[in-house]
């Protein structure tokens, strides 16, 4: 199949079988850029999560939080975003259509736009290359920055503040109490897992920009003296990342110890986590020749970063990024130290430090967008959804092989001593091959068929989604057989 | 222990060991009502997060989604919100101070202003009884309705779009796909779990009333005329609810059957649903003589109520609703079909169908508020927080006898061994009757020991909080003995 019609049988497969869909689509005035997950894109989405929580936050002893969405004007003076979370706009003079300025520019004359470009250098580019209006031909006009927060009103009053557009703020904020109360020493970590929103000029392409969004973010707290000093390291030093630094435009597979050693890599720290991240998404089932951690120069990076990675995986619409990890040193907790007036200093062996924050923010949505892609294949041109068995949102379909008694009855037993631990479904509609079709589709990674011999000897068929082997197991050892076969790898 | 004094120990437990606190308090502009959730609450939540769906969503078959905050203006004006979901105000004229006139009649006169009662009314009760500014005696003036939704500016047009009051209504705008990609036939459920958001004028009590909330909601879609044909209620008919009908100052305990027959309950769907929720309210930990289900008068009922429970329970400040069964009716399909004029009606047995609505909504942070007081007792007056062990935050502390090797190496390889599938902690800080006691206050029903005899044969010691009776388990064996005692009753 062509590489564009990957995208289409993805967001196809997930409106017809209820991963996800665009929100408020019944009404006319729906805003682009949100979306809903159905019932299989929830629990897709529970499991990565579970997935992350497993082998990212517990596997690292971090501690995780959820904090508001809606958080006061201060915390955004602080961490800059008022001021530098904008974008570079214009309107044409004549229809009214807004465009993205560095986009624009891009688009039409293949000219990188710098993070830091002003509004004069592109009002010029503009000017010599004669851009104009795409729709109508008009002259662009009212060059102006648009803050992507959304501003909330809190009150009678309406007060200033703001939907967060990153969750890490919340991480910031909290850092000086959850220190305390956790009684943690550096270096630690705490992560969150929640909604971000960003009012994007231009949201497309489904779960890739979207306009409110789950991020999983880490906040790794440090010494910046003791990045190197890092013995959790040793055990991944032989672990090969995929690493694209800059000034280079292929991947070199290298091992963390070689990354730094020639320093490509700035210290231990930094290579745990990017191992750390690396590993996790060939858990989720990204093949590991499609996932590179890319070097992002300063024209690239994000306001606040000092240093920064792209964990990205590569689609059919090019490579994707998932991950920023970045090291945003001192922004975050002095900038709110600063503001806030509150102590964000610490001791680390009886010195005073304002520690330093690398981190690994992740998006959750593209994130399932890219594994849905992968793990979607065509057998015989039917889908086969080859999610790990861990992730896959139905865990067995519960079958019997006629849709009559005492067939039906066997097997309505079987799915409800199940049901409450396992998610599990009952179908008897349709042939045994269509339901087995139909539940391959979804990526469900084994059918318990109830069939003539389990009348006699209550064993069950259990038919895998990938090899299509058949073998019989007990009714009362499924629970157990469910519980092996979905275990993390 | 004082009553008040109750609701203190838990904010002070709360804010101390990391369970939740104030948003962005840091700042002095942090606008009142938001909470962040610490480690321990993150976990708490998660877990009764997952008893609801097991008890409630995988037990009644019913299909989960996830659904975009911010919804489209046309949303809330099918819904009736736009219109309805306010407040009625007013304000002083020399302190500009701004009082909600029904609560602020009820403080000062007793007198209950219905839900439907017009400013007019309102504005006679105020001047009739000389209410004025309790601030600074001022005389109150314009008198108007605040509408508690929080408004979003979508795009660089900033669009109208709304934040959710309610998590539901992203259930009734995505009801037809859902029913169609999912294959079901009435009755069924669709559940969500998620955040709502409500510009509330004054909120108060910690988690009690926020602006920012959890909700975990329900809707049935059923047709009217069956509402009697549920052959799913038979099992329950016998279970007693804690009921409180209209016009009945105390709480009957009787069995579905009899409120059935009495004429108490309208059906046996509702009979059903409320079984299920105060079933699921016994298993989260709260007595059942602390729970009722109290019928509303039409003056309390929301606006697009006909029938009308709330589940309540006792707490030291009274009686909190934390659940409201309401049957909605026509109201919620019915207004986005004229709206949208999008079909919603569906086959039922030949029959053309507007499916009516029983929902369950319930708050989640406030059902935590009120398990963390239940669950909280004074033994030789230290705090032990008596949780149910499948709620519980940290499933186990790991804890080395003595702060030294063996000890340390031995207990650290046991808690390695345990991490990334329970929530332990590992702690060696502290004499060992210390320790149990840091770990009791945060309700861990389990210690696990590493003493002497560990280091001969291999075996722990397991100390349960509730009765601090201790026993040997071998090592081997820790991870099944947790999993067992782990399980939901």
């Amino acid at each position: 199949m062509s590489q564009r019609s990957k995208y289409e049988l993805v967001m196809r497969l997930a409106l017809e079988r209820g991963f996800f869909m665009p929100s408020s689509e019944i009404y006319g005035d729906a805003p682009a850029g949100f979306w809903d997950y159905g019932p299989l894109g929830v629990s897709l989405k529970n499991r990565f999560i579970e997935l992350w929580r497993r082998e990212l936050v517990k596997r690292d002893d971090m501690l995780e939080i959820d904090g508001a969405q809606i958080l006061s004007k201060s915390v955004f003076k602080a961490s800059g975003h008022l001021e530098s979370f904008v974008d570079p706009i214009a309107k044409c003079s004549k229809c009214r259509a807004i465009y993205r300025l560095d986009k624009l520019i891009e688009e039409k004359t293949g000219i990188h736009v710098p993070e830091r470009a002003s509004l004069e250098d592109m009002k010029k580019i503009i000017e010599e290359h004669g851009i104009r209006c795409g729709r109508c031909g008009g002259e662009l006009t009212d060059f102006s920055h648009f803050n992507m927060m959304f501003r909330i009103g809190v009150g009678v009053a309406e007060l200033d503040a703001y939907l967060r557009p990153e969750t890490c703020q919340s991480i910031f904020i909290d850092f000086m109490r959850i220190y305390k109360t956790m009684r943690r020493k550096l270096p630690f970590a705490i992560a969150q897992v929640g909604k971000s929103f960003r009012n994007e000029i231009s949201p497309r392409q489904g779960l890739l920009r979207m306009r409110e969004f789950y991020q999983a973010e880490i906040e790794v707290f440090f010494n910046p003296k003791k990045a190197n000093v890092f013995a959790k390291a040793d055990p991944i030093l032989d672990y090969k990342l995929r690493l694209q630094p800059i000034g280079e435009d292929s991947v070199k597979d290298i091992s963390c110890r070689d990354a730094l050693n020639s320093g490509l890599i700035s210290s231990k720290l930094v290579a745990y986590y990017l191992a750390l991240i690396q590993q996790f998404y060939e858990k989720a089932g990204i093949p590991r020749e499609k996932i590179r951690l890319r070097e992002l120069d300063e024209d690239e990076r994000a306001f606040y970063a000092a240093e920064a990675w792209d964990l990205e995986v590569e689609t059919s619409l090019g490579w994707i990024e998932l991950v920023a990890c970045n090291n945003r040193g001192e922004h975050d907790l002095g900038g709110h130290e600063k503001l806030s007036g509150q102590e964000m200093t610490v001791l680390d062996d009886g010195e005073r430090v304002l520690p330093n924050v690398f981190e690994l923010s992740m998006g959750i949505d593209r994130s399932l967008y890219c594994i849905l892609e992968n793990s979607l294949h065509l057998v015989n041109d039917r889908i086969v959804l080859k999610l790990p068995p861990y992730l896959a949102p139905i865990q067995a379909a519960v079958l019997p092989l006629l849709s009559r008694e005492p067939f039906t009855d066997e097997a309505m037993s079987v799915y409800r001593s199940l049901k409450q631990d396992f998610d599990v479904v009952y179908d008897e509609s349709g042939s045994i091959g269509r339901r087995y079709a139909r539940y391959d589709e979804v990526g469900v990674p084994m059918d318990i068929t109830i069939d003539h011999q389990t009348l006699e000897d209550k064993t069950v068929t259990i038919r895998f989604r990938d090899s299509t082997i058949q073998l019989r197991v007990r009714e009362s050892d499924l629970r157990n057989f469910l519980r092996d076969h979905l275990k993390v790898g």
